[in-house]
């Protein structure tokens, strides 16, 4: 098991820098001003570096999203009960959340993965996966949430599913995540991996009150401490195991696995970014390979990104996840890569160039 | 001419407020925690309000990209010679440019109109409508930019590619300008409106320098001493003809026809920002029938949009015009509109509500 993951890692290569500058040029003799279109020639830039410098190529597109359940419900961190994880699953593969209308809108495949859901199979779905690792996480608020074993476990199936969709020419990934008390682990994560305070980084999640958020807080610490020696060691894939979730860990992977296949990964909202996180941890260069899609509502999101020296491309005031931030960013992506290979150049339109 | 367009607008009228709350409720009812969609909920209510209650419908959608030319061109305002407004009008014919590449992405319908372009008359071409008012503009420095007869000519037009699209059937509209030199009279009517200092509010456009823009800024003083008088009148379409430019104006005259006729109307950046202004002075009731798609990286965009109250939906750090920032606010429309109609309720899709 841990041959496969660290094979996996192994095979992540940095993209070539040198490929820039020609990237650059080609843009900057499209019929505009040079960088008038901001963030998507920085995106278009981006693919062209994972693509070797190739016409870019982003269709089709898929999203995964991951669901799985979390011990530390047990605490009351959500004002929703845990059976909704599986409820929302069922309303995913009946095409009726957010996620199954955006993914939809943009022309982008779904698969639903089950990972870590509590009650059992599911009945056979042409859009479901069924990988549980185990029925939810022990409670992070009194000891590691998962065995190293079964994190990395979700590790790997997160590798597979970048390598299932990387066989049938999948470009670009979106993560998404299902798992009433995910911003719980989340939050945890945030703060073992980049010394962050529970007090300035705990949310509201699905609707807590100030009361609410306030003891979410000290379940957070509660975490921390009951798991203080990993995260004290600083082992990337120790803190994940301890804090995070089976979806979480999967998307883990699957940001990884897409790193290593130079698939483009468009990372949703606060669950996604605590998994690109760990993932980051791991291995810095899953950074060239990645974009946070959207800025999530959940307060936190920001002070994680910004340690992170990252940008968010869209700010909707989005806190559903799901992969929803991740599906309005693939409309971002498919633009840039449209400008980039079928813009006229100035030369081509007979456009006269500016005088700096 | 007056009469056409004093009776446009006599016939916007403002949505009916009492609509909300059912829209509102049904948003509520849909399977994500309230609120968690943030901006496409307020863009769907938005919607719901301008459809009468009706299930959304927003397809097909059409950007109409506005040309013209600028006497002000002449005093050195900008790094690309005049030449380039015909020339990338031919460009757009062409499908070589920025907003061909991103109406096509988002699935919009693409007219370009000659509103005051120098040059003559165009060949004919499906995608042009020459409604020439006149050879370009006079220079605002000098003097008006136009005749209160050009000024009224161009918002006539504007009404005109309005009601056209309606009786097509066109519910969404976007607005996109091509103009050498036109973030001058843009920034003069930023100026004149909002009582903004030029120093302030003057930018660098296509790419001027620092010594460029001061200049740029003193040009903005001289247009604003030159018509004075009509600058203390307030007289809104009075200012639009003296500072304004002839796509400009054509612009103010789609959005105002866009609100008589229950369209929405997604307001480019910087240039189509100045014609929503002058729009908005002469109806505010356009606030109800517009958004403003994107924030424009053209560093006056920001006061002008906060001065008004308004909040772009994306930020790209786009500064080209022709309406690509519309195109992709265009997406999110189509989102927003695919949320509110194809949603489950968690009645429906049989999922636990919330305990708050």
């Amino acid at each position: 098991m841990d041959t496969f993951f660290k094979a996996a890692l192994a095979a992540i290569e940095p993209v070539d820098q040198a490929l820039a500058k020609q990237g650059q040029a080609h843009l900057d003799n499209l019929t505009k001003p040079q960088g008038s279109l901001g963030r998507l020639e920085e995106l278009a830039l981006q693919l062209y570096l994972i693509q070797e410098g190739q016409k870019l190529s982003v269709d089709p597109m898929r999203i995964y999203t991951v669901a799985g359940d979390h011990g530390v419900n047990a605490e009351g961190v959500s004002v929703f009960p845990q059976e909704v994880t599986r409820q929302m699953v069922l309303n995913f593969l009946n095409n009726g959340a957010g996620i199954n209308v955006l993914a939809e809108t943009v022309g982008a495949q779904l698969y639903v993965v089950d990972a870590g859901c509590c009650g059992g199979k599911y009945d056979e779905h042409p859009s479901l996966i069924q990988a549980k690792v185990a029925e939810g996480t022990a409670n992070l608020a009194e000891g590691p949430a998962m065995t190293h074993e079964q994190c990395v476990q979700a590790l790997n199936l997160g590798i597979s599913l970048a390598d299932r969709a990387h066989e049938e020419g999948i470009k670009v990934l979106g993560t998404g995540d299902m798992g009433i008390s995910n911003t719980t682990p989340s939050t945890a994560l945030y703060c073992a991996y980049l010394g962050l305070e529970p007090e300035s980084m705990t949310g509201p999640g699905t609707g807590l009150d100030k009361d609410g958020v306030i003891s979410k807080a000290n379940v957070v610490h509660k975490g921390l401490a009951a798991n203080s020696d990993i995260v004290k060691s600083g082992d990337a894939v120790g803190i994940l195991a301890a804090l995070g979730g089976l979806e979480i860990a999967t998307l883990t992977g699957l940001i990884l696995g897409g790193a290593k296949n130079r698939q483009l990964v468009c990372v949703d909202g606060f669950i996604s970014t605590a998994a690109y996180l760990a993932a980051w941890k791991i291995c810095p260069t899953v950074r060239e390979y990645s974009i946070i899609s959207h800025a999530s509502a959940e307060p936190g999101h920001a002070a994680a990104v910004k340690a992170m020296e990252l940008k968010p491309y869209l700010d909707l005031g989005f806190r559903l996840g799901e992969g929803t931030g991740a599906a309005c960013a693939m409309f971002l992506v498919r633009s840039a890569a449209n400008m980039f290979n079928d813009m006229a150049t100035f030369a081509d339109a007979g456009v006269a160039e500016s005088d700096v």
